[in-house]
């Protein structure tokens, strides 16, 4: 360290509107802050595809875009967040993930520093779910039009197993798992946005689902729908899944698990944990004859380890989601009528 | 038409934050607004991922982010230009298109009349090109967070050749097709942008670039090389190519033609046409004995009826492009330094 020089001898590097112009400065942002992380065999031949091999099973195929404010929160950022993100999405339908876009959308004035960050963290993300980042694309915009940076990553795995994993799939009598407690990420998120200090810490669940999910169908569990449970939380997630199979599904209050500093958060702020996103929680819908042994396939993964059956869906009756509190007193639940945590992915 | 009441009679109707949230508006601004536009069986079931049939061949896999303002242009706006440009990316790696994502960053503010100009124009695109767009996700910022919209796609095509279409194909001798006029997209947003007026229309060339491309193929044509001409234009993605294989290339100046409306635009605002943005122009690198052939494929589509021979790949020498004149001198052309039309994609 030189203590002779106290200032920085360079004003930081940042983005500029020529990082997205395809000329000199887009080739070097390239070459210096994006390819060296994504190091693979399809970055080192860039064109406009990426030419994956044929595969003999169907393909899940998704895409989701994070705009996630702020970019770094308790337990995680927008980098990791948006590869385990579309990672659940392949994973939930039954698919192992394989291979992901990366598009940016960089604000003018974005830190250098902060982008190879991000963009690390992408790369190790990619690694921890054995998914290949294999083309993108990266496009600026003048400051006052983005927020740092928004992510889009697109995904595509190869699907496991012939049964169909959706809504219609579900029948009265199936069980409902949860795969960890509730509400973590969005109030860490909150927490973090809001300056509020709390006793204990507050971490996203920010996760890699596809394991537990792979172990599920490996195991020959016949998975009958899977839900990560993002924007909405929990309650919107089975709502969507009761409504697209017109099933009635009632699930027990005291059996969800929330942590005390998230119940703390929640209360403090006047938010229902049940409505809180998460990003490393999925719910799982079985048949009841094999709740047990899925159950236990789950407590045998780290990320789904605090695995926990929470209720069941019900024949007859209107489609819907009902909860039912220690009391046994019940209450529907319908969806948010407006936005309580907004940009929480 | 009620001449009584020359007042709207509700605000007009724009994008808030509660559309963003996975809740009650976010399903209306689906099941209103996005999925009859894409009407098709993948989004009737709408899941975390699309399910696509297992494909016998390679697949090319390939995303864009459209950030261009103007949303609308003479010639298109971002919801054609964001299918057409994935489209093209796919062909251009000599593969069928067939899949799209769609995923939008939507600002609060944004009028809904506007998002379905834009998703309709997406859905009509998807049907000229052959596409379906199968998933998406929708994401909302807050004002000054974003500008009206930004898209993403992503796309998966199936190869139909097992040629290799890339800058390491490219050998010395092959020639060089540029598919027709360029610099009018470039040009067109530009104009619109700055607020100019030109004696002559001037519009984008925005379209989809597969047909061309799957005929040369099913015409035998040994195809080396594709390149669609967006960002940074002609001289870029022929000195990507360069750079990528290792090769020079000559082309001639007085071959390469550029509208009048284009070339007086480039004229005013001190533009090098060679560098301006197009959205449905390509080259494409082919052996010397099958450039007729080829030139006539190319000439017999609508799209790149105007296909001209506009230089070759010369043995030995540094790679780099080398511009000749009418009058036979030369000129080596380089990335450009800065960024000269920010946002025309």
């Amino acid at each position: 360290m030189n203590i002779d020089c106290p200032l920085p001898s360079e004003v930081e590097e940042t983005i500029h509107l020529g990082h997205g112009g395809g000329g000199e400065p887009s080739q070097r942002l390239l070459h210096e802050h994006i390819y060296p992380h994504f190091n693979n065999a399809w970055l080192e031949r860039p064109h406009d595809s990426a030419i994956l091999p044929a595969q003999a099973s169907a393909l899940a195929f998704t895409t989701d875009s994070y705009v996630i404010s702020p970019l770094f929160f308790p337990g995680g950022n927008i980098g990791e967040l948006s590869v385990y993100g579309t990672v659940n999405d392949l994973a939930m339908s039954g698919a192992r993930p394989l291979y992901l876009t990366c598009s940016l959308i960089l604000e003018e004035g974005l830190p250098l520093t902060t982008l190879d960050r991000i963009v690390a963290s992408m790369a190790q993300a990619a690694l921890a779910a054995g998914v290949q980042i294999v083309t993108g694309d990266t496009k600026v915009v003048e400051r006052g039009k983005g927020d740092g940076l928004y992510i889009n990553t697109a995904g595509v795995g190869a699907l496991v197993s012939q049964q169909r994993i959706a809504p219609e799939s579900v029948s009265s009598g199936d069980v409902i798992l949860l795969s960890g407690d509730v509400g973590r990420h969005g109030m860490a998120v909150m927490a973090k946005r809001e300056g509020l200090e709390f006793d204990s810490a507050l971490e996203s669940d920010c996760a890699p689902l596809h394991e537990p999910v792979l172990d599920l169908l490996a195991n020959g569990i016949s998975v009958h729908c899977l839900r990560d449970l993002t924007r909405g939380g929990l309650a919107t997630a089975l709502l969507e899944i009761a409504r697209a199979g017109g099933l009635q599904m009632h699930i027990q209050e005291q059996a969800i698990p929330i942590s005390d500093p998230v119940r703390g958060a929640c209360e403090l702020l006047g938010i229902d944990p049940l409505y809180v996103a998460n990003e490393g929680r999925f719910v799982a819908l079985v048949p009841e004859a094999q709740a047990a042994d899925a159950l236990a396939v789950l407590q045998s993964s780290a990320v789904s380890a605090g695995a926990r059956v929470i209720g069941h869906v019900r024949a007859g009756g209107a489609s819907g989601l009902i909860l039912q509190n220690a009391l046994g007193c019940e209450r529907i639940l319908g969806f948010l009528p407006g936005e309580q945590l907004p940009r929480i992915c």
